[in-house]
Parts: structure tokens; sequence; C-alpha cells
């Protein structure tokens, strides 16, 4: 991790990255944005039958409680045509298989692209209990609906689910992709306990550097992951795989940084949150740490009010001090910087950018998202 | 699961299994107990190393709260020389392996040993949790010092610890005990959502089959789970697999009808629990649910008394209640029954007395603890 520069303070200053700026779409515009589109849309029909399947071995009520969670079924256990989320993780191990290994190495990694995918929904379940979170993918959350203990009983089972058919899959790397996906639960378990931790600490005292190490454990970790994962089933050098763990970690954290940027600038129609929610809440986002250790007059701005019990008529102010010390600028330089580090990661692997142009078309779309 | 025979009113009638009835030591005094305490230190020898160098792997806070919760540092930080259970589990996997395959297979099965101790002890960590448990093992549960959040993660990880530990192992079984410890921890995932969703039904509408049921998957399941993951280890035919887990499934029944027993009538200095917890939690535990099934008045007494909110005076009289409906007998009765088809269980696989010693030496050391 490296030390964070210091945001300046901006008047307002606009998005370097992408289309953010109020556009109102869920669709990006971009070429890049239409080829990833049509790579998530070719994985979910990949990895869908690998995830009902798996989910569907369930006992009973496990069972229902997932399937509600990915949206595939109401409360009352009759189908849903829900949102089960973007599955960007699933089609990063798809496309990291098929830059590496071609299309027979994608075919053959559809199951542990359906493993990937249940571990951050295993994450996903545990992490609203403990936050506390009533929406996700613009519905209640499954503790909201079925109580805590089921909630975290699901998701402990979507875990051994996962690691136990990647355990089963009888491709060579399966034993090399456990081994590589329990540890990638434990850093994302130490990410999420930090992130519990510091919601205790005083704003004040919270560096930048330590908001990084946090985001990097929380999100970058399961997003290279999936990339390495993609990457040893394609038969890839340790090298290599290692590249791809460094490219989906560095583009994971511009994904964290943007999707902060989102929560606080988005469109609530659109994030499937609350607008605000993270400020309510008073999480101390990327943004925010960046706001509050500024040095700028907006800082002080933001940590009297930040010291105060949230009030619904501060919430437009409250952005403004965020986006007036320089947070959101940060934000998304910061986002630029590491996904300039990940394209140098994704080229040490894969130097033909044709071969590589899956993975940059996703990386490239979940940074570009509308706000 | 067999049809549970409804048990017969009683009047005081006294235990048929072992040492119950108040000798007040925690060491059993026959020749097995000491065999079996001396099987366990072995095991306890052989698994430590494995299962601290485990825990110490974790990053800082999740070891620490790992730490405590094993009994080996207090909340402080500070080394404790604490109380870790009895690690039964751990000593089962080793004793099948021994049994089926020798001194080689036992000392190549330590880390399988160590990871379903793991596993084990991710779900007392969660159980505690969901059921606001405050004592394990005579001390305050994780949650309970450390929060609920920081308990779910440590829970999460030492599970990922446990399957990614076993994957990376390089032992031929080790692949097909990934496997099976996975498809076990959805088990007991399932077992756990019963009981928990139990608690919210009107007690004189569960019935013997789903209690029993319930504690197979909670309890039975991974006593199970280690003896066939021991005979995997110990390169053993599926027959002999399959029959060892029946082995381990019925003597962990047979467990948890004897721990529910000690549980209303054991001494709380030995059990670690405050008396009547599991009556003041209007818990449906085995001899509970047993009792109001048997048409006795008795029965109605109890039933009267779990309608109503527990009262520390009412104490005397409920524990009373479940011996005169039957309920302590029944559960004795059902242990004896469950360790003889254990038995059976065990000589289909090991048919050599002297070979099978040591799993029957655990198996009767557990259901013969003194209340």
């Amino acid at each position: 991790m490296t030390s964070a520069t210091r945001p300046q303070g901006t008047r307002g200053g606009r998005a370097s990255i992408g289309s953010q700026g109020g556009t109102g779409g869920t669709g990006p515009g971009t070429a890049d944005g239409h080829e990833a589109t049509a790579i998530l849309e070719r994985a979910r029909v990949s990895v869908d039958p690998e995830l009902r399947a798996a989910v569907d071995a369930l006992p009973g009520p496990l069972r229902r409680i997932a399937r509600y969670h990915f949206g595939w079924e109401h409360p009352d256990g009759t189908p849903a045509t829900g949102n089960a989320g973007k599955a960007i993780r699933p089609a990063l191990v798809l496309a990291a298989a098929a830059a590496l290994g071609g299309p027979a190495a994608r075919a053959a990694a559809a199951r542990a692209a359906a493993a990937v995918e249940l571990v951050h929904n295993f994450t996903l379940l545990h992490d609203d209990v403990m936050d506390r979170d009533a929406t996700r993918r613009h519905r209640p959350t499954a503790w909201t609906v079925f109580g805590d203990a089921d909630a975290i009983l699901a998701g402990d089972a979507l875990q051994a689910l996962a690691l136990g058919m990647l355990a089963e899959d009888p491709h060579p790397a399966s034993t090399a992709a456990v081994a590589r996906l329990a540890a990638c639960v434990v850093e994302l378990c130490a990410g999420q306990q930090v992130d519990t931790a510091l919601e205790r600490r005083d704003p004040a005292e919270v560096t930048l550097d330590e908001v990084l190490a946090m985001a990097e454990a929380k999100t970058g970790a399961l997003i290279g992951c999936a990339c390495a994962v993609g990457a040893l089933y394609a038969g890839a050098a340790d090298d290599d795989v290692d590249a791809l763990d460094a490219f989906g970690r560095e583009a994971g954290l511009a994904f964290q940084l943007i999707d902060d940027v989102i929560g606080l600038w988005g469109d609530p129609r659109h994030t499937g949150k609350p607008a605000g929610a993270d400020l309510a809440a008073r999480k101390k986002s990327l943004p925010v740490v960046a706001a509050l250790s500024s040095g700028t007059p907006a800082a002080d701005e933001l940590a009297a009010l930040y010291a105060a019990p949230f009030e619904p008529a501060d919430l437009d102010r409250t952005v403004l001090a965020v986006e007036r010390a320089g947070g959101r600028a940060w934000a998304q330089e910061q986002a630029a910087d590491r996904m300039s580090r990940a394209m140098s990661e994704l080229a040490r692997a894969i130097p033909d950018p044709e071969a590589a142009g899956g993975l940059l078309s996703l990386a490239e779309f979940v940074t570009r998202r509308s706000t």
C-alpha cells in the first residue's frame, strides 16, 4: 500500500474519469460499455446454471434465504425476476481464463466463477447483518426479512458451498484455487473487521492509508482473487497469476472509490440505496476521509457535521462539504491512478491488447458507471 | 431417522447409562475413561501445533478474537492457560485414521483433525451470537467481549482457514475430505437454522422426530464427519468411510442426548453454564420435547410452565416436571440405543475390537460423563 496523497480543496471540480456527472442512465454509452455489457451477459449465461444448481442443492430453509438474497424469489418463495447484481466477479474469472487460455479455459472455469460469486454473496449477507443495512439491490436485505440468524447461516452455507464445489471440481487448478479463495475470505473478513472497528473511531483520527488498506482488503482482494482464479484455470505461470491478482486489486480499489463517489453523488434510483445512507451512518468512506484530512475550511465544517447525530436537513450541506474539501476530486484522481496501475499489471501478464480486451472492458466499465 | 418411541412417565427413575447421578467429579473412574483421557491428551499433543499455527496465521484482530475464543488469551491479549474444550472431534479423526490405517495414517491426519476442530469452533462462535449465549467453557463468549461483528467475522475466517488448510494438505485424501467437510458445514447450518426456528414455535407442536433430526444435523453430522475424514486419511473403502460416518452420527446423537441431560441435571461447576440455562431460554431440548409429548400429567404441568415467562423460583419445579414426565429416562434410553447402533456401525467397518478400541473408548467417554 503506497502512501496516499492528501487531496487539495476544490470548488466543485468535475469528474476526471468517465461519464460521471448526471447523465442519469444506467447503461453506458461508449463502445467499451457495450462490450462490457455483452461480456457480463455472456458470463451470466455460463455461470448462472452452476450458481443455481449449487444454491438449489441447499436444504430447504437455507435454499429459500439464498434464493431470496439472489433475487430469484420473493420472501414468500414465489419466483422473482430480480436483480442479482452485475456479477462482475464471475465475469472477471471467465475473462481472465479466456485471456490467458482461450475459449477452452473459459469454458472450464464456469464452476470456479460460480464459487467466487458465492463467496461474494456470503460476504454481502454477513456485511448487511453487521452494518444493519436494510436495502440491497433495491430490495430489503435478507436479515430484515428472515432475521439475523437465518442471514448469518445462509452466508455460512454459501461459503461452504463455494469452497466445497471448487474442491470437487476435477480441474487440475482446483486445489490451488480453493487455497487462494480461502485465503481471500480471510482477507475479506479482516477488511470488514477493520471497517466495523473504524466506525467506532473518531473521524479525525482515521487516516487515508488506513481506509485505503481497508478497501483493498474488503473489495480489492476478491476482485484480484477472481482474476487470479481465472488465470489458474488457464494454467498460467505463477508470475502471471500474481499480475492478474494485482490487476484486479487495483481495479477493485478504483471500483470502490467510484462506488463511494456514486454513494454520495449518485441517483438513488440507480444505486438501489437511499441517498446519503453512508453519510447518515457516519461511514468513513474514502471521499469522506479524504475530505476530513484535506486541511481545508470545508474539512472543519464536515468534521463538525460528523461530530453531531445525522439530521436529514443537513444532507445536502454534508455532501457539499465533502465536495468542497476535495473528497470527490481526490477519489476520482485516485481511481484514475489505480486504473493506470491496473493496466500496467495487466500488460505485464498479457502484452497483447486484443487478448486483454475483455478484462480491460470490464475494468473500465465498473469505473465508468454513471452517477 | 427412525421414528422415536414416546417416553413413558417415570417417578424419578435413575440413569440407565454410565455414571450419571451426581458423583460430582469430571474425571471418569472407569478404565475406559482413563483410556479416553489418555487418547484425548495424545490427540491434543498432535493437533495443537497445527491448530495454533493456523490461528496464528490470521491477521491481527481476527487472530486475537480466535485466540480468546480458544482460551489461549485473555481479552486484553495476555496469555491464558484456558479451557479449549475436550477436542473430541480431532481425537476422533486421529482415532479413526489409526483404527483403519495404523500409526502412519494417524500421523498424516493431524492437519485434517485441526481443520475439523476449526469448523467446530467456527460454529460455536456463530451459534453463541445467534443464541445470545453469554458463557462458554466457563468464560464470557466472544461476542460479549468483542461484539457481534467481530465474533461473526472470526467464525467466518475459521471456516475459511479450515477448508483452505485441508485443501492445501498434500495428502491424497485431502480433496475428498474438503468436499465432505464443506457438505457437513451446510448440514450444521441447516441444523442450527431448524434449531433457531424451533425456538419460535409452540412447544406443543414440536415433535420428537423434528428435534432428533435437528440434533443429528447440528451435532451428529460433524462427529460423523470427523470419523469419516479419519477413515479417508487411512485410505479406507467408501463403505467403511460411510460406516465410520454413521458410527459418529449415532455416537454424536447419544452425546447430545447426554449433554441435554447434563444441562438439566448437571452441576454448573462442571458444565460451565448456569444451572437451568436451557430451561430459562425455553429451549426445546431433547428431554424437554420428550417430556412434553409424553401424555403424562407432568407434561401438562411442564407445558403450562413453558407457556409463561421463566421465573427463577420455578426452576426446580420445571426440572422435576421434565423428569416426572419421563424426559430424563427417555433421553438416557435413547442415548443407549444410539450407542448400540454406533457399535454396530463400527463393527461393520472394523470387526477387530482391539483396532476399534480407541474409537470405542472415545464414544463411551462422551456418553458416560458425570452429571
